[in-house]
Formats: structure tokens, sequence, C-alpha cells
């Protein structure tokens, strides 16, 4: 029987969702957890790897129960075993062929940015890029030049051998955080490149910097090539909101 | 020179505010920043004590500048060498007979609570108490059995000798947090006794599972027992908001 998950966690101690041959990741502690309850060796698939440092309010997984474990609470389960930075928020049953990667319509991040250049609460310092200031009028002109399908070489980082950098970005909006000092960047899109939207807010704060014009940024897009963009941002800021299918 | 500083801070890592034999706490690592900047023991008083564990965004306390050191950018100086979950939110000269204690007229604590049964989101875990689903309407006419002036005995824990167990409650709200299931509750009072606060949490959260009636709430308080009042609140949901002068 099939499984889907959704997972959130706070990725700081982690480094990222996919298992790795060094240190603590996600998708390890969740695959350790199903082996306490079942004593049997679950695989457990992500809809996307999230980098080290990011978090997840709605990252989605799935996984066929072994035979004989189909009525465990899993939720309730997995819960009672996995540490506490990571829990299982819904868990329902799904479709045999529901595939948490491939059936992924559309995904959605946002990134928490701290633009007060004033003081700074500690207390955030985990999920927030600290920038200080930012001009959040050029920063909205820049995220519409975004907006649409475009080829987004200039935005992926290397180490995935990835044919078709073509994505769709549907959607960048601009809200107030948990504090009013926070500016909350959500980006919905069709899928996304390695460190992707990490790129776009890299791109997003020059802007509001005002170190790059609009039509630099449509330059950037048109010259797939990765070195003219901005520094990737980092990690701690960028949340996996939720996946769609 | 005087001068009053404003700190936030991350109480997860420390054993409270105050100078201990063992364990880290906020005074020490204030007091050996000062050591850093200016080579000279310099005693920070600050407005009160909090719990291990319990967090600030507006604690209030003042020190004497050591000769020579009046012109130091203070609170620039002390970000560059405080630990990360500890920062100056601002630094003011103050009149010289300011006391961040002494001379504190009000002071605002908020509470979170997070009250959904159905998921926890563990991003949040320092910073709230998770305990599922509360009935409002309850608490609030609790907290209306609260507000004035009482002997708050029955809400005050060992190990202090204080005379005047007499405290003002001025007002006690309810706010949702940085996410729907939060509830925040703000208590401001002339004072609070030892773990005042978090005693007047656990009776609310009592109040909010229908196991403490208004009238209960009013007999504990007319008790002067501490032992008829329930548990004290888990310190990790309580934050120091502001201190009034």
């Amino acid at each position: 029987m099939r499984f889907m998950l959704i997972l959130a966690y706070d990725g700081t101690a982690y480094q990222g969702w996919q298992i790795q041959d060094k240190g603590l990741t996600i998708q390890a502690e969740v695959e350790k957890a199903m082996f306490r309850i079942c004593c049997k060796h679950v695989r457990i698939h992500g809809a996307g790897r999230t980098d080290a440092g990011v978090h997840a309010l709605g990252q989605v997984a799935h996984f066929d129960s072994p035979q004989g474990f189909e009525h465990i609470p899993w939720q309730r389960a997995l819960n009672s075993v996995l540490p506490h930075n990571i829990r299982i928020v819904d868990c329902r049953e799904a479709a045999r062929d529901f595939h948490a990667r491939f059936c992924a319509l559309t995904k959605e991040y946002f990134y928490t940015l701290w633009i007060s250049s004033a003081f700074f609460y500690p207390q955030r310092r985990n999920f927030v890029w600290n920038t200080g200031h930012l001009e959040i009028q050029p920063m909205k002109e820049a995220a519409g030049r975004l907006l649409g399908t475009h080829d987004f070489t200039s935005f992926m980082n290397k180490g995935t051998q990835i044919k078709d950098t073509t994505r769709t970005i549907l959607d960048i909006s601009f809200q107030t955080g948990s504090f009013p000092q926070e500016l909350v960047l959500s980006i919905r899109a069709s899928g996304f490149l390695k460190q992707m939207a990490r790129n776009i807010v890299g791109v997003l704060v020059q802007a509001g910097r005002n170190r790059l014009s609009p039509s630099d940024i449509s330059s950037i897009l048109q010259s797939r090539d990765r070195t003219l963009a901005p520094a990737t941002a980092p990690a701690r800021g960028l949340c996996l909101a939720r996946v769609e299918y």
C-alpha cells in the first residue's frame, strides 16, 4: 500500500534532504524511523532535494508500506521516533501509481529576508537572511522580468546533469513576515533547477540594493551564463512551502 | 557615563539571564563581551532575571562605561563579539541615576502556545508550548479573574526571599502568532514574581482544557497556596517583550 507523507523540518542541523555518505540527512532520518517501526528497510521518495540548511513546511514524500504494516498510524508512529527537528504533518493513503517527484505539478518555496539595518532578533537567525535595508519596488520590477517560461541556466548551480533547463515561474509574491522587519518572497514554479530559488533571491536582493536594474535581470537570463549572476543566497532563509499535484 | 541597552536573545542554550557558578548565562556573555572590548570588568545590571530557556526581544540593562570608553559605538562593538544568539537591539546614553531594575514601571511578557492537535511545525519547537487544542473563551474568562492587584503567592515558585507578593496585572491579551495555529498571550504587569508569568500560563491552559473554571481561578488566587495551582508552563514559550520606564 502506498502512502503520501507531508513533512516539516528545521533543516539547520542537516546536510539536506538526500541520503549522503557523510552527515545527517532528513531522508536518512525518516528511513531510520521506518526501520525502528517495522524492522524493514523502506525507501522514502521525496518530491525534491532540499539543500543543507534549507527548511520545509510542506515537503512531500511517498513510500510503500511493507506487508503486514498497512494499518500502522504512520503519522503518530513516525513522530514518536523521529528527532524533534523533523515532524510528519500529515500522512494519507495514495494511489498505487502516485510518485512524490514525478507527479509534482508545481512547487512553492518562500525565502525570508530581514531588511532592517537597525537591529536583528537572534531568534530568527536560522530562518532568515539579514541583508539590511532593501528597496522593494526595484525587487518587484526585477521579479516581473523572471515570470513566465525561460531557460534558467544562469540561475542553476553546477553539480547536476540535466538536459532541459527550461522552467516556468508562475508567481513571485512579496509579503511581510512574522516581524515587520521581515520580507517574505514566495516563488511558485513548475520546478526548480539546482539552487534556482536561492539564485533568484540573490538577484532580487541585488536589485533591492540598486546594484542591478530590471534590464540587467533580462540580460542575465538571456546570457545563460551562471557566472554573470550574483552569488547564491544563503540556505537558511529558504523553506519549501508546498508541492502541488 | 551610564548606558541603557536593549537586548534580544534566544534563551534556548542558556541557564537564564543571571550569572551562575555553572552554565552559560546571558549576563555573563555580555560581561565577557565588554571585557573583550575594553579589558575591564564592567557589571551589567538587567531589568530582571529570565529563567533558563526563556527568550527576550526587549530585555533592558544598564552599565557604566569605564573611563576613556565613553565614545565607543556600543551596539556595534558588542554585536561584533557577542554570540549569535544574543543581539544588542539598541544602546542609548541614560541618566546618571537610571537603573534598569529599580526604575522599571511595568514589564510585558508574551507566551506562545501551539494549539493545533493535528500537526506541529518543528521550526517552532524552541519558542512555543505545544498544548494541542484549547478553548479560548474559558481562557479569556480565567484571565479576567487575574487582572488587577492581588497577592500572587499561589503563582510564585520557591527560591526567592521576597516580602511583598502583591502585583498588579494591567492586561492579558490574546492574539494569533506567526502561524494560525499559534495563540500568543501577552501579560503586562507592574512586576512578576518568580515564574509568575509561566504559572499564569499554566492556569490559563488548564482553563482552556476545561479542567479549571473561572471560580477555581479565584479560589487559587485567594488560597495563597502554590500547591493548589497547576504546574508551571515550560520556559521555551516565554519571551520578555518589553520593559517600560
